[in-house]
């Protein structure tokens, strides 16, 4: 890693070459799509899950742990490239060396630390849940061959008996906080780091997701009922300009990338 | 939340004091073993959990989550209160506002922004495997009545199928990370937010607690032997004055309160 990193200006830095290690249906979308509200020069390798088993071996090939996103910073001053794990720390570090006009940083100190809050609340809290939801659903297909039969009653039951109430108990929380706020965003009255690493959780795997989710649950109220502020902002979200281009992009990149390896 | 926040002195700093809602078994202790270490002045909300659901219904008075840790600063210049949620991000706000002598800071930088990766690492990868583990294992007295039976043997292969896989995927890794670095740290040569960060789910949750794991994971092999790096790093953390000091004197509260409700 480069030593003195947070002494680099504005001029420094402009140059510097990002490259992504991008995952479908993964983490890694809130990356990408940072890195073009910056206006930041990147390339974006893409990876591809197994459909049966979600998996992807390819990450692997990248590091140990094999997990989605991975970036690695190729900097114009010579030093060396940098390579970064974890979502909220690389937004945490794109945003404090490369948005010196506060493009996506809030203006004040007190809004700066409330981003980061949610840059941690939401990997550390809120993803755990909604993965456990999404394995324990699919667990029919993880689980040892003669496990297979329990698998989808059981996977019913451990959702019901803990994770789902915890996962509601998040969404009544972020329902509360959007309403608070009063402004259509997390913090403040414009798209932060805040609105974006919620995205995957909030966004793209529940409001989009909204008949999934309902036989995930096991519950086909509407959640837009439910949660009016987050079904509004999921919508906002959503139809975002830059948010909808790179969605377009990559996911015309998937499927030319998947006949081309048929 | 207080602005202006990160441009506190240390003379303005020293006296601010801090209230730390502290719940037994949890991601809490290592908050207070920081507070400790960096000689911070201090008091202690004891919950306990309830032995048969885990769950503590009292957290939920102080916040919505429900969850700790959780830490309130009052700021001795009299601006509005801090109240913290998250443990990496309560240790990086520590760390940057109340360590200017650089007591668990590293010296560069680049150590600092490897620090930060633990800290987000910790609670965004590894942790969640491990509460699965646990969550799993203890599937039968969360199911629903008629899901009992089967839970016990559901929980065994969903973890085999999935969480133990990639639990020790983790154990690995880490594994190499310290002997790389080579110092019996993870950061350079002495003790930082980084080991403190991974002490519950390292050592508390698995070195220290080798028996309930091999139940868990259905494996007796010696952790030590498969893992002696790791072993060796969790038997300092343990022997670690202060932490030897806080684990006491935080048991001794909590049988005394466990006492007196009764």
């Amino acid at each position: 890693m480069s030593s003195e990193d947070n002494k680099r200006s504005k001029d420094k830095t402009s140059k510097d070459k990002f490259y992504l290690y991008w995952l479908n249906d993964s983490r890694a979308h809130r990356i990408l799509w940072t890195l073009e509200i910056l206006k930041l020069d990147y390339e974006v390798e893409i990876h591809l899950r197994d459909p049966e088993t979600f998996r992807c071996d390819t990450m692997f090939d990248i590091h140990q742990l094999g997990k989605a996103p991975m970036l690695k910073i190729i900097f114009a001053d010579g030093s060396e490239p940098l390579f970064l794990l974890e979502s909220g720390l690389i937004m945490q570090y794109l945003l404090k060396h490369y948005d010196p006009e506060n493009i996506l940083n809030p203006e004040k100190e007190a809004d700066k630390l409330r981003v980061d809050y949610y840059l941690h609340y939401s990997e550390g809290t809120l993803q755990h849940l909604q993965i456990s939801i999404l394995i324990n659903s699919v667990a029919k297909k993880i689980a040892p061959i003669g496990l297979k039969y329990l698998a989808k009653v059981f996977g019913k039951g451990l959702n019901n008996g803990y994770y789902i109430h915890e996962w509601r108990l998040n969404l009544e929380y972020l329902e509360k906080k959007l309403k608070e706020e009063g402004t259509g965003y997390f913090i403040g009255d414009k798209l932060t780091a805040a609105d974006i690493i919620l995205s995957f959780p909030v966004m793209e795997n529940v409001f989009d997701n909204e008949y999934q989710i309902h036989k995930l649950i096991y519950d086909d109220r509407s959640l837009t009922k439910q949660y009016p502020n987050l079904a509004q902002w999921s919508l906002m979200i959503k139809n975002n300009a830059l948010y909808s281009k790179i969605t377009q992009v990559m996911n015309a990149l998937v499927e030319e990338k998947k006949r081309s390896s048929q």
